[in-house]
């Protein structure tokens, strides 16, 4: 999917740019630096290190500019961003400041609080564009839903319903989409924090008191342990992803058949052209809908192999989730905002009452 | 999954027999009646048709004992059961008794409602075993957890933990897939009642009075509207199912490894024998969790492909519910007995303090 | 899918009494006792028994019905039939036969070798139905190929075609599945022959006599080495049973579509009946096609999970392979028998020149 | 996958920069353009455009510098990027040279084909790595094949074998994935040619020898029908990517299992460093592998499922195409290239005979 969100001419189709922020290198990048320093105060602040000593480490850190050259060179060597990182940190900064920065951390403890964020900024974005579809749906049941439209099962022509029972199949998913959302939310922002050996042992007695004064520096939840090699949280998330995208894949599949001509259930604005017949108006977000839909019904697997995370880390399943986890948000962020669309595009749907060109 | 919990010799690994019962066709035909009843008597107490038709029509249902080659034909020819059903039920009874069987109903509901009356008789049972597994994590942790174990990280030797810190990373999802559970309940456990096109035409007014009295009846929630089309409760609970086999699956993955000679954390009675080299005992059960959890994790895409459920009801979706579903239950179930198995097997995890026999 | 096939009505619509018949738990104890008493012929024949001891324990094997119950409690115990098998077969004879039972071979020898029988069996089956629906799809070409169709791209009205248009893409892929089914038979159809570690080494400089002498009595082709641990062979038959039924289902989602009122680009005979809607005539096998194309979709990707069989045998990838393998045979050996049902079944396809009920 | 190779600096991790140039967006341009003009002096050669004009106009669409943002606004409109290059080129070139550019052909022959172009750059590419790590691997074999190794089945210590036996299981096959690309290869590198729906109807009686002079110039074969609704040679072509990549994972499970210590059983040079414990060497490639198998085997499931192509073109099952193939291409040719990286950094694997550390 991010191979077309960034293509340049495919993301015309693929792009969203308000996610695709929120995830970007960028986006991570200063998310592990303000985890770095927020660290650095919380070691200050349970008397591991002097209180000036954090704080100009932690300021130093929330400044920095790290080479990115040298930051690939280490993933190539290392497999993961941190120990590169930290060891340019630790060489632009005095020698003395090096006890406040990443001592006791461990990589996986930086990169999945840094998803964390991440997601932490996602997730208001995707539930407000639940609600602008949620709103945009009962807006059109509104103007439209008395409008009459045969049901059809197992595609055929079953009995006559109303729009509006067509559309409560589109729009009673979503409030149980952001229930879902907030029943999940404490499982999942939380954040990691558990050192080596994922035990926290190098922390010492401190370690809960870091942990809470890490995660209120950083908006988190803490669970005061670490959540190295569960993943569920994060596999239940690419659930509800895939949830969410699918029944959007449903309500898109249901247009794309309630546009074929010989039916004519519904009609959009705008449709996409051909380049080979003048006549034709695809229903092209309506495609798109069930193609984002299966492409996550697909990754999800994936996720859930991932749970299959051996001992206290395994670089398999860790590496695994990297590969489709983004992806997964980007197709649902897409699938949300190419269902209002879609939804805007239609002028017509159902057949007024009193018309005379229904089909069957 | 099912034709090996049901296969003369390999059912020795793969059975299930308590939820392979609330899952059998007895069960399914069983949950039929009862809704067919329900229904009869739903509709005697809306005045759709006389109460002492109705009684006599629900008690007739009750005690039928169709044709099962009948119904197979059925099926061969309607691609469900339930015409072949209802016609057997009406041909056997007085004419006058036929507004009583089935008059406003659908397939559809008839089936739905059966498959949430067997996942209503397994959530207990799969909930009581995550407990009895929380048990004997917990027991098994008060006995050795203080034993110690090398941490491996990327497969490498990290640093010295206690075994207690790896029975967490086994035992912390377990209470929360108990309360994702309760989340979840509510909105699975719900009779479908929606007639021909999903909209309850056919019960007119009463068509509420009478969905809350079968709810009742059924002990099932309502919901004041069909769910034909909308399956992502059907998806969430597949995901559920997931969630609890791929954390078993990592408990299994870890024990397997374990179990490796030269590295000797764990000790298990009883494992499999070789048929080939008498020396060895093979961790049958450790490696049977991973299978487990990848079946479920590649099955799980499928159901989220059935939530591109088309238009009124999507034979092919919901055909693809019935492949997969059931599978899913029964290899969670199974995942859950053999984990109980494989932790009552263990003899010894770690190394008590003092021994000198751990490597690296 | 298989407890489908087995269901007591559910199997009307998804038996295929062939392919289960060579799938079946008697085909798999009737192939594992041939390839006991064809390696205990081959090793008379390289001098390592008695040729009469040879002989006469070959008789016996072919001529043993093992306890059943027995060998369930076997595989509880080892994860595997074949120590309980042999252990049977070595009880029930002369002591010094024993060295002409099993002795050299592995259980996943025997496993692995009476699957690929099993798949010896099942390829002409399934072969023979391509043909059968080629032969079917030309016939009916012939018929009503010159019949009008409006071409659909992207769900829309595109430009008329012919009925033999849409014919041909659905039978061309038939010849290029024949043809693929003959590339790949020659890495498929090999026999297992490793013992304990895969190289043989219990054989000494006779494995290669044995393997050529057993491979000619059960009609397998050899390798001159194991193939424990490498499964290319198996997944890549899996992604042909997955094309197959993928070519179908494709078909199957065609004719669901034209079969659409308002459409009604296909007239079907004898579609499904509906227990709510008298008048309509469901696709059934239609949907079923893609029903079983998804699933066998789905299955496939676990199949190549199953490549990352560590080390000399893996328990956990093999097992998978088990519980996903058989039910992708079955749900390709039902898509073929579907398909042929389907296209016997078409009224009409396409619209006659002339006629005038062609919607848009 | 994607994200990752195109990543500021987990590109360290997961570049492969001679696959993504082959199918970088210039790539694609470069062959749309190839194709379009190919199809101008097709025209000319078959008398339907002046030589002159078609000539003309090849050389001006070869010369062409599309703008890509109006590209990607008519991505946004049409859902494909054809439309709007075509709408540029003759926006930028006499009007009488109209009919020699894309007049008759469709946007999905031109996408279609310009995929195809891009494989085949790539698929020689693939071959060429998986004949380097067969060399490597015999080199490795001839170095330390003689080494001693303890068998592992089911994870437990088996029999002694040497480092051959196990090298084979990774290497053998490979030459059959050579020998399938060979077979498969004829039935992938395919010119797309259908015009409109896919029936070649706008060429009329000269369509096959347009499709003739169109494949000779573009270097690839001619089916003499379009394939836009067949993609069983995508799939097929996926199948094998992912064969490719499973085997390698099997190869870098193996390699991360044997590099544990207690087993030591291979020693790399140059693993990945912690950030937290300076003592570890970390088998980044070997996981890497598995991951990227594991990814692999995932998508691919979603490339079957796009073998379910409606009528005569299906805007969702194509889309879903665009969004998973490359990256599975991407994933093969990653995988290759570490597994060259694995491969050439084992110092040593398995434990030269007389050593006395090898543990169980």
């Amino acid at each position: 999917m991010s191979h077309l969100a960034a293509h340049p001419w495919l993301s015309g189709l693929f792009e969203d740019t308000e996610v695709q922020n929120e995830l970007s290198a960028q986006a991570q990048l200063r998310h592990m630096l303000v985890i770095e320093a927020a660290f650095a105060r919380a070691l200050a602040k349970t008397g591991r290190v002097p209180a000036d000593v954090a704080e100009q480490a932690a300021e130093y850190i929330l400044d920095a500019e790290p080479d990115i050259a040298l930051l690939k060179q280490g993933v190539a060597e290392d497999g993961l961003v941190v120990p590169a990182l930290v060891r340019q940190l630790k060489q632009g900064c005095p020698h003395d400041w090096h006890p406040a920065i990443h001592t006791g951390l461990t990589s996986q403890d930086v990169i999945d609080t840094a998803l964390i964020l991440c997601l932490k900024s996602v997730l208001p974005l995707l539930s407000a564009r639940l609600t602008a579809l949620d709103t945009a749906l009962t807006h059109l049941g509104e103007q439209q839903g008395h409008n009459q439209l045969m049901a059809r099962t197992r595609m055929q022509a079953a009995l006559p319903i109303t729009v509006a029972t067509r559309l409560s199949s589109w729009q009673l998913p979503i409030s149980d989409h952001q229930d879902r959302l907030k029943q999940m939310a404490p499982r999942l922002l939380i954040l990691q924090l558990g050192g080596a050996a994922g035990d926290r042992a190098a922390l010492g007695d401190v370690a809960g008191a870091i942990e809470t004064d890490m995660a209120q520096a950083l908006g988190l939840s803490h669970a005061g342990v670490s959540w190295h090699s569960r993943r569920d949280a994060i596999a239940e998330f690419s659930n509800w992803l895939s949830l969410v995208s699918g029944t959007l894949g449903k309500m898109g599949q249901d247009i794309a058949l309630m546009s074929q001509q010989g039916l004519d259930d519904v009609v959009l604005a705008g449709g996409g052209r051909s380049s080979a017949m003048a006549h034709k108006r695809n229903p092209i977000r309506a495609e798109l809908l069930v193609a984002l839909a299966r492409a996550n019904a697909v990754q999800l697997s994936g996720m859930h192999h991932a749970l299959i995370h051996e001992q206290e880390r395994s670089g398999a399943a860790w590496v695994l989730e990297w590969m489709l986890l983004p992806q997964m948000v980007l197709t649902t962020g897409r699938s949300l905002t190419a269902s209002l669309e879609l939804v805007e595009q239609i002028d017509r749907i159902g057949h007024p009452a009193g018309a005379s060109d229904q089909s069957s």
